[in-house]
């Protein structure tokens, strides 16, 4: 008889860039997605949950901030004809929104509010903190060119950080218009006054110093006003002694773009009237400011000033696809990084306006605005600042001295589940009784129920107080247990009501 | 120059099998899981969520129903190398807790307890109401082989169903046991005294014969005791005249299957009896009579009495990998079915105890068992039976009487949702008057809010009850919805009670 080979096992391993979730993680999250939809509701949003599965084709290449088109994603080709559709796991919640108002368009109210949360995919190199699947959780309005869509998006972002436990002062949404960009763009290198704006921006779209341009503006965190100048101008040397290359503009040609990354004023209004001389006479330039006042305005009149929603012109990154408005929330607080250092919590939400993903299927103008909250970003900031709360929720556990009396030890637990207390009978080999409170040292239990021969006959049971009593848990036989002061013989008609009070 | 391609446009449209779900058939799912939830965390269980992927040797060949290996998942090959990983979706919650617990054993609790709910995907064709991404939400004990643990899952099961809606007497847990069935194939083939259990299984896997009659065995519910006993032995005329080959059997090697099919009694201690005769001599038939018999004596003594669980050898049905308890949740209320005749309703929930899955990766028994919810047919059992609440729960409409006033309209809004009602302005081209109440009509919405230039001089607001006047909703003027009774005119002052009132 040949020799059986030797069974290759597969390997248990969690696929490179994923990860799982375990309790508290998961409820967490949970807690917070709840409030957030609850906020969501209140708005008059409606959810929509779409499937992981989309074609590629109806994706599209809209990838955030990444140039690659389906590089980007989990694709397979669907089996059968060699001509089976590509399909891909959602990457975002737009793309698939954008599908489904096209799809059901006929159905749908207009304006379309919805919300959504779900995990999504990115086939991206894994990295620390860095992974294939997270959740997203989204809100947006289709079908309105209005800016009070979009002003309402930012004061319901703003509810929803409070409603999540960030406290007002700890946030800040900071506003913009990628109009007012293009504006900037227009007095930079001018612009044909017959085109249409659209045009106008395709048109930029080839020119490499349009690119230039916008990429120094990036640098204006690290080199501030002067370095920007001189960059976008006859060039720079950096710290290092090195020369970087001007963008080659005039000094007249890079005037608009200093005056437009330092128009922040005190108050929108200056910040306003600081950004109408930056975008000169370009008429698109005009109509984001407009629109910036229109949704500083509306703000303002429903109580959300400056010290929660601010016109900032800072904001200039994001999505490709923006076309209007575009929002940022921020978090304020400091926290220490992995080398201890303080630093600021940054962005966890971000969004605008995007009038051109549902044109894709339908040829029609139908414009949209939404936002979407990095969940898991979130958690982290409100685990950071100890708005989670962590009072160990672990159940009780009724441990089992004696094999045959199983049946008693269940009754007893369902008992207190019936009056709504956690707990369940210690399902493990019974023989070691070190193991079970081994076991609910580790489940964060309350409270373990002890029950002998002895305390059945008297209808009585022990309670030990594992809270109390957490740092003995290690090695105790039954008999010191029994001496220990955190443990409380109780009639068992008494139980529920003791162990309510001991929980409460 | 040269004439612009058309343009090409994506298809707007879910891929096929899958399905988009809106407002309150996402909002009703999410209820009846969270209830779920909160049940199986009162039970002890700690939520766990791994990532939708998982690579295809870990998911392993384990598709329920389905004899085909990887054919039925989504999978794909990951990019780089030439072997890279084939990875795939998963197509059950139990795969990936397998993994889980083979890959994080030494950091978890034994017995492990954990619950999950979500979606898998199964790549199979899709007909009427099948669907290839559809909802799980499971609860499994990891690490024990006692038998309490699956009295304790069918104890849940039945909680589970009353927390949702569905009220005693609509539903029965009936509980078998593989190994009953194990040992009635061995009273019909006989057995090698001398061999282990596993082995002789797996000797009978290889009989044609075996199969034969588990295939007749399903027959049961069709053609009765009398029906099978011909098949299994000389053979059978059907209805339509046709001759059925019997598969062969003595008479006596037929009767200890007709005795476990009619071994039903009406008492549990009468079906076990029955059950005896029917294993004859098998060990393993007499241990798994041995563990029903202690399934019941511990649900009997929690209460859980035969109105809710019953033993009951007729569920036979189930996935290839059980090797202990099954059991199931019917629901026996009956429905009309697409042509309008009665039928019962079926099955919502199953399971059962599986004791090999983890030992695939680890080599060690890990003896495990688990239940399933059929989330989409508990759904439309609670939809079927009027238990899902279906109050229209649309926002309050602030509609714009004019555009120059949005900012008053957003406050009244505002006003609103502070006092948690969920409330909305109007953000569609306000222009047509009747499009704002068609709007408000299909968001199902309770009232409209009016305030044209006249109401707002004097601090009120004109409030259409829509509940009332959902009739008058198709084309009405604004005048004529000022005639109706259903309209009143409310201070702005006290329109927060108002709406209360009218919501209450």
């Amino acid at each position: 008889m040949a020799k059986k080979d030797k069974i290759r096992r597969p390997r248990a391993e969690t696929p490179k860039g994923f990860r799982d979730y375990f309790g508290a993680e998961v409820t967490e999250r949970k807690a917070m997605l709840d409030k957030i939809a609850e906020v969501y509701h209140l708005y008059g949003f409606e959810a929509l949950e779409s499937a992981a599965v989309e074609t590629v084709e109806s994706l599209g290449k809209f990838l955030p901030d990444v140039d690659r088109p389906n590089a980007g994603v989990f694709a397979w080709q669907e089996a059968g004809e060699d001509d089976g559709d590509w399909m891909a796991l959602r990457y975002d919640l737009t793309a698939p929104l954008a599908r489904v108002y096209a799809q059901h368009r006929n159905d749908l109210p207009t304006p379309y509010r919805r919300y959504a949360m779900g995990p999504v995919w990115r086939n991206e190199k894994p990295g620390p903190g860095r992974f294939r699947q997270f959740y997203q959780c989204d809100a947006d309005t289709v079908g309105t060119a209005s800016v009070a869509a979009d002003a309402e998006i930012c004061a319901m972002l703003a509810d929803t950080l409070e409603a999540v436990g960030i406290e007002r002062g700890d946030y800040v949404i900071r506003v913009n218009n990628r109009k007012v960009l293009t504006g900037v763009l227009h007095s930079v290198f001018g612009f044909d006054e017959g085109t249409e704006d659209a045009q106008l921006g395709a048109a930029y779209d080839t020119a490499t110093k349009r690119d230039d341009v916008l990429r120094t503006i990036d640098k204006f965190d690290r080199v501030g006003a002067t370095g920007v100048k001189q960059l976008l101008t006859v060039g720079r040397k950096d710290e290092s002694g090195a020369f970087i290359d001007g963008v080659g503009l005039t000094d007249s040609q890079a005037d608009p773009v200093i005056a437009f990354l330092t128009s922040k004023g005190s108050t929108s209004k200056e910040t306003l009237a600081n950004l109408l001389i930056a975008v000169g006479e370009s008429p698109v330039g005009a109509d984001g400011i407009e629109e910036l006042r229109q949704i500083s305005q509306l703000l303002g009149a429903q109580g959300y000033g400056p010290d929660r929603i601010v016109i900032d012109p800072s904001v200039v990154r994001g999505l490709g696809y923006y076309t209007g408005p575009v929002y940022e929330a921020e978090l304020t607080f400091e926290i220490k990084d992995e080398k201890g250092r303080p630093r600021q919590f940054g962005s966890v939400a971000g969004g605008g306006r995007y009038d051109d993903l549902v044109t894709r299927f339908t040829g029609q103008a139908v414009p949209a605005t939404g936002v979407s909250i990095g969940v898991d970003r979130l958690l982290a900031a409100l685990t950071a600042k100890g708005r989670i709360d962590r009072t160990p929720q672990g159940p009780v556990i009724v441990t089992v001295m004696d094999r045959d009396r199983m049946a008693d030890y269940q009754s007893i637990c369902a008992t207190l589940r019936q009056a709504g207390i956690r707990a369940e009978v210690y399902l493990g080999n019974p023989k070691n009784f070190g193991n079970q409170l081994k076991y609910a040292d580790k489940r964060g239990s309350p409270a373990a129920i002890i029950q002998g021969t002895d305390e059945a006959a008297r209808g009585v049971v022990q309670v030990k107080d594992l809270i109390l009593g957490a740092k003995l848990a290690q090695d105790a036989t039954v008999e010191e247990w029994k001496e220990n002061p955190s443990q409380t013989e109780v009639k068992l008609a008494d139980l529920v009501p003791f162990i309510q009070s001991l929980l409460a």
